[in-house]
């Protein structure tokens, strides 16, 4: 029985360290999507519309650790929530890495075109992004309550940006027939980042359940 | 121990249940929100974005119910699939039910545009993506293979009609400046119904995982 524990928290672990691999992959991803897109880089943007391989067999293989473990040990409370916690979460890294293919695709039709003036504020709502994905996984890895709930705050910023976004390049579009192409484009790129930031979201909410088995969805945030 | 299992299907049963009502509102939504675009019914669109509340709470119910019944019950094989598969179905009905508000929001906008000269393919999109999510939830049920399977066939078409509406509504945006902002809006709501179309998808990908134990996910479909 004692060695079965030992097992089971070793494979625990594991379960945890693929899920971390997956997320380092997925931020790595959403990070060169932006780059490409800003450094006008077409090789960068291709390492991101063919590189989905590893991502996609590190999401089955989560399912199948978290699904065994499961089956196995039955496992119960923090544990259990844990566990739980690891096949949602994985299901929105797997989305975050499709929305890095995502931006990359609008990304390189962009890079077709005569380019906007400006890509206001996109790299910044590509930083956002990225920060809340980091600091949801860091909060996951650290069970890091505080942590989680700054993830939950920085989704109205994003939020924000977009909005601001999409009202620039609309006056661009309207005063120019030629930047309605590619404005298009970078409105789907701020639209993809900021459902990156949703399902940043989402792993924070999940963490906060793990390590408080409180659910905080749907409800606003408690007052600081 | 006879009466714990009992107890337990019962349990089950009612998680099942929940799930499908869960289901039944969020196929309403959509077909509500692309209703209220097609009428121009600007109140059924402000049911839309105004109702998720019923949705958000079956959301935490099925997530808490699927969490005691996997905590007290330690169930294995059939039944633990079948918990699983709950999670993450209940994860991607809730999101069909954001984006019935996301298309209501982008409906509503449009409606205070002169109208585009038609809505395309939209509405056929709008029937195409209910369809699935109908069909994956009824393959659920049935614990169907076969239906679960043509869900996933459907996703292409909806994918095609998305390309073609983006085509159709770019050439009138470079056209004639006036139906920018209302094509836009278009734009957006084809995108939100391919997504839904994509959370049919996940469901019908849980099903056949539940009932064959066999990972559909990222590989081609075999051949029938």
């Amino acid at each position: 029985m004692e060695q079965g524990i030992r097992h089971f928290q070793e494979e625990l672990e594991t379960l945890k360290g693929r899920l971390l691999e997956m997320g380092g992959l997925a931020e790595e991803r959403v990070r060169a999507s932006v780059e490409g897109l800003v450094a006008r880089d077409v090789d960068l943007l291709g390492t991101v519309l063919t590189g989905d391989e590893p991502i996609n067999r590190l999401h089955i293989e989560v399912d199948n650790r978290a699904f065994r473990l499961l089956a196995l040990h039955q496992p119960m409370a923090t544990d259990l929530r844990a566990i739980v916690a690891a096949v949602k979460i994985n299901s929105d890294l797997e989305r975050v890495g499709d929305l890095a293919v995502n931006i990359a695709e609008a990304a390189a039709r962009y890079l077709g075109h005569a380019p906007v003036k400006q890509l206001i504020d996109i790299p910044r709502m590509g930083s956002i992004a990225q920060g809340m994905l980091r600091d949801s996984l860091d909060a996951y890895v650290k069970r890091d309550m505080d942590l989680a709930r700054a993830v939950l705050n920085c989704d109205d910023e994003l939020d924000a940006l977009k909005t601001q976004v999409f009202r620039e390049l609309l006056t661009y579009m309207l005063q120019d027939v030629n930047t309605i192409e590619p404005a298009l484009d970078l409105i789907l790129v701020s639209r993809h980042l900021e459902r990156i930031g949703d399902h940043a979201t989402n792993v924070a909410e999940d963490v906060i359940f793990m390590v408080s088995a409180q659910d905080v969805r749907h409800h606003p945030p408690a007052a600081p």
